[in-house]
């Protein structure tokens, strides 16, 4: 797998990968960017959110859950000083559906946390990932 | 820091967060998506680069370095079987210019891997990061 990130102008970069999709990044004003785009940092949490979110809902899917809606949070805190970086990040699932079986999610998130979510087994080496999920019935 | 993700339909999520900038990711035919979007291993490749290439270029013009043209490539090969998860990356560092000085160059990727990228610093926590640079010089 390889990412090519490009600058363009100031502190704005394109990223692009193997799938051909582009991703425009910038700094905020405040570190001498225009906030032309998302920061590394947001696309990190996001790329953390996606990818488990596939899982769950690819696993809810399979299990013939009534899933109507499904929105996923990821929050972190960058550490204080230097050297820094993430050390926890937490996760929250918000599954809206009819009927939805509450131990066909929790098992969900565990195997995608635990088994198939490519970027959180990565972040996980090195980040305490805690996970939370809301279940919202729909009538 | 918050991010949203948010299914869209399918396996199509599309990321949000504090900034306002909005990502579209997908998962491959493959698994059952329909490449209408960045995979989330691919941002999480692109959010390296893009971290680090901020702190290199901004180091590199306070050193007053002539940079006309700057790109990084971020590669890393998934671990085999489960559970896997990226153990080494990759980012090489391509600095097109005139008369760009070689230590400057190696001491921003220095400070920007060792102290300032917050997404290397937590990537680094339990993944293997080498880099390497190329000056291409203009006349």
């Amino acid at each position: 797998m390889q990412s090519r990130i490009k600058l363009v102008e100031n502190m704005q970069f394109v990223g692009t990968a193997d799938s051909g999709h582009a991703v425009v990044m910038d700094a905020p004003s405040s570190v001498g960017g225009t906030n032309a785009g998302s920061k590394p940092s947001e696309l990190l949490l996001m790329a953390l959110g996606g990818c488990s979110g596939m899982d769950v809902i690819s696993i809810l899917r399979k299990k013939k859950q009534d899933v109507t809606g499904f929105e996923i949070k990821v929050g972190g805190e960058p550490g204080e000083g230097h050297p820094k970086g993430f050390t926890e990040m937490h996760i929250e699932y918000i599954i809206t559906g009819r009927n939805i079986d509450e131990e066909a999610v929790k098992r969900a998130i565990e195997l995608s946390l635990q088994k198939y979510c490519l970027v959180g087994l990565t972040l996980g080496k090195g980040v305490k990932i805690t996970d939370s999920y809301r279940i919202v019935r729909e009538a």
